[in-house]
């Protein structure tokens, strides 16, 4: 039933029901609140009806005879805090305290070289996390939520700042780090985490969540929904800004290999870029730096769900903090240490997005340094997803011109990629050169098998990356077919070595960055 | 720790413990077993602790001196069925037996002309539905399952079949339909009913699932893993295909007008589009009769997760039971009885997928045909999403050729899609004429509105369809700037309109298509 449907019917009682008329103009609203209270209203009684269920409300009481609300119904309503929505605790932004952080640069990793030494980019941001719970304690304003995986994501200096929350009674075998007051949540429901998390946002607190990247996924419909809250709320003058909604993705795709096939999956980031630009937020750092940036970025922002994927385990450390700064603040760039094309035009752009992509992607560099030294290559890493978005779809969307610059507009584009290669595909659809864009990224295949074979499996890898820089490059003429041959017999090897050692090969494992650029 | 860290040191123990050398061999598996039972192999003390661990297995009384499993406990594996990878309940497409199912043309919608006449598609399937379920209560095969919204989705001619699953007891005010042996299951838990019907097809059965469109969301991380689990299966030579996981979205995004926003996302295609092509499967059928076709073919189906997405509102139908099975067939194709390019090239190709946009689409083109009526429009199509893939990643997906005659190279075209844009632009990123792909989908703009205000406020309307066109199209010249202002200005008289009755104007809610084409 619409109102069209029922309004000419309905005047012809206008003369003599007060307040009839009110309610006829607001028949849509009343409609839309009760959904579908009746259908077929051509049906003989239908009429009636609604007549009867209108009068139920005896709009005779309420309305006077022009058709007004009486106004000592109109002062039933509360005033002030006590109506619904002014409600402190139904506007928390209204409540909310700015979250007290130290001075992120504090706890870079020294980065004389890059990718001389290892670091795990959780364990420093735990540092960071660890002193950041300290400067709010007495304001009681900061938790960490995750499903019993602060450790394992490597996070544990956070509890030495406070306990794991717990209200139950103890025993001497529990760990010694329960506490009442603890304020790191823990429970194994990625659901209860982060309904507990926006509860404690809406609430006018901080906080963030850490989960295993596959597993996000069960509380994608809960994300949806708080997107669609805040895109909604945003609408509404009087509401207030809410800290923003932090997720950590770690423990991902590419290091399940000891969990193997059910542990790995980058979808969520899909899901999160179809909300809306002013709402989602999607950062990939690369390494420990690039990570303390965005997380002390991401605490600082309201409205938005960020979501940030970062690896765990040792991995190479590229940026210094002076580096990392530069790097994030523009979200993307050129990594001039690692190209080869200053001063003329480079042959083909090795872009990379993610710690492992880009790890993938400095070997295969290297490769191609040591067997193609004639090849000018230009190295671009992604630290902020939307900033491959047109700025007229998002406000961190490079401009065309500026995109144009970084990636040319006609030379191959070998992109790596920690997630699923469509959205590359999607975010850069109406670029000039996105006809040039070759993406590698996840291609469902997984199991339980070593780090390195995970890249194989789905072409990440340096060798295959390199493949497609030899398929791509118009020129290298006879020299492509030798160079297939010894990247297809590599692979033979690795899959030789993981079936014999169930380990990478030496020259994988211990492989890193050789030293500057040799342009 | 892996295999090679440890192998060297253990060699020197060889010749002392019978049956080490076997599991030397296979250490790297039983590490993978136990996930990572140590680390930090050069500490001291941590080598011991392993070959403590590996002693505490007693190889002694297992392995002969040349390190072969002793007959007497290879002899405690169970045999046969009771092995647990060939227990029937483990692998239940060997017990499955084919689901019976009436002949699906019989229940089919009389179309003598296009969109004269409105159809509920689904409230037809569940004629179909009805039937399947009588003809399987013998076998007891096949189940419905649902969030508590068979009937509000308009199935419920499948409850004049059986009854609705309760185990409870009754009092006099239930419902009639609630019964022991009932084969409908509801719960308001999409959870549970997503993990009935996977308990379901895999021991040997067959069923579906129907839920509002945006709740889906809710299941996407269960049906992450059972897509995981078919690819994985498909491997392994002894398992037996089981009933694909068959998912019906319908009270969908274009038609929640009365619950509003939170009710609005069809990303869950997004989701399933991710996972391996030849697993997914998405059918937009835009009518009763290409639902009938595409039901009976996913339920004839096995090992795939088939999503359907059709309305279950009143709406115009397109093909009669011949066309509809010629265009389902093919999966998409070019409607000539709504086409007036015939013997030349299209200006303009207007393309569509799903049962809204098709509308929208239609209603575009007859405005198209009346002011301007020397364009030549192509019509075409999508039910299977995808057919729009390469042929080389989707075993659906058209080939080059096909898809350039149908798409043409160069022309413009201007997809009006049922959910996010980017979906398209991810399936057809590599075709030749992508550069000229423009579409229109939802972009995460809803509230409780009317049904065209819906679609208006995504500009996936027939004016803002028409709009692209006049902006796409060289060669319209002067006259494109009075047809855009006509275009403004009915877009404002939509606005007033909706505003002062809460309801689409006339000329939007009686369009019909016209008739045949004047091409």
């Amino acid at each position: 039933m619409t109102a069209a449907h029922v309004k000419p019917r309905l005047l012809g009682h206008q003369g003599t029901v007060p307040g009839l008329n009110f309610l006829h103009v607001h028949l849509s609203r009343v409609i839309k609140a009760h959904q579908v209270p009746f259908s077929d209203m051509n049906k003989p009684g239908h009429l009636q009806l609604l007549e009867d269920w209108m009068r139920s409300y005896r709009p005779e009481e309420l309305f006077d005879e022009a058709g007004r609300l009486r106004p000592e119904i109109a002062a039933l309503a509360p005033a002030g805090a006590q109506r619904m929505s002014a409600n402190p605790r139904a506007n928390g932004g209204a409540l909310k305290r700015p979250l007290r952080l130290p001075d992120f640069t504090a706890y870079a990793v020294p980065v004389p070289q890059p990718a001389q030494a290892d670091a795990e980019a959780t364990r420093v941001m735990g540092a960071f996390l660890h002193d950041a719970m300290r400067l709010n304690q007495d304001t009681r304003n900061f938790r960490v939520f995750g499903p019993d995986e602060t450790a394992s994501n490597r996070l544990q200096a956070v509890l030495e700042a406070t306990g794991r929350t717990w209200n139950a009674g103890t025993i001497p075998e529990d760990d010694e780090d329960l506490s009442r007051d603890g304020r790191v949540m823990e429970i194994l429901s990625e659901h209860t985490c982060q309904g507990w998390l926006e509860g404690y946002l809406l609430t006018g607190r901080h906080g963030f969540f850490s989960c295993y990247e596959a597993f996000i996924h069960i509380v994608d419909s809960m994300v949806n929904q708080h997107a669609k809250w805040l895109k909604t709320a945003r609408a509404v003058p009087w509401w207030r800004p809410v800290a923003s909604l932090n997720i950590l993705l770690t423990s991902h795709v590419w290091r399940q290999g000891h969990n193997g096939f059910s542990h790995q999956d980058p979808g969520f980031m899909d899901h999160v870029a179809n909300k809306k630009a002013d709402t989602a937020r999607i950062y990939l750092p690369p390494d420990a730096n690039t990570l303390l940036y965005v997380t002390d970025h991401c605490l600082r922002s309201w409205d938005r769900v960020n979501v940030v994927v970062a690896g765990k385990q040792p991995a190479p450390q590229w940026l210094d903090m002076d580096a990392a700064v530069k790097h994030c603040t523009q979200g993307l760039g050129l990594w001039e240490w690692a190209s080869n094309d200053r001063g003329g035009e480079p042959d083909v752009v090795m872009a990379c997005a993610g710690d492992v992509p880009t790890l993938e992607t400095l070997a295969a560099v290297d490769l191609l340094r040591r067997h193609a030294p004639g090849l000018k290559v230009r190295v671009v890493n992604v630290v902020d997803l939307m900033a491959l978005q047109p700025k007229t779809q998002h406000p961190h969307g490079l401009s065309d011109p500026d995109f144009d610059a970084l990636f040319t507009t006609d030379k191959p584009v070998i992109f790596a990629f920690h997630g699923y290669p469509t959205l590359i595909h999607r975010l850069v659809y109406n670029r000039a050169n996105h006809g040039n864009f070759h993406v590698h990224g996840y291609g469902e295949e997984g199991s339980a098998t070593t780090p390195f074979d995970m890249v194989v499996r789905n072409n990440l890898d340096r060798f295959h990356l390199v493949a497609d820089v030899v398929d791509r490059v118009p020129g290298l003429g006879a020299a492509a077919a030798y160079a297939k041959q010894a990247i297809r017999d590599k692979l033979v090897e690795h899959e030789r070595t993981i079936a014999a050692y169930g380990t990478d090969m030496p020259e994988v494992r211990d492989w890193r960055w050789p030293g500057a650029a040799e342009g």
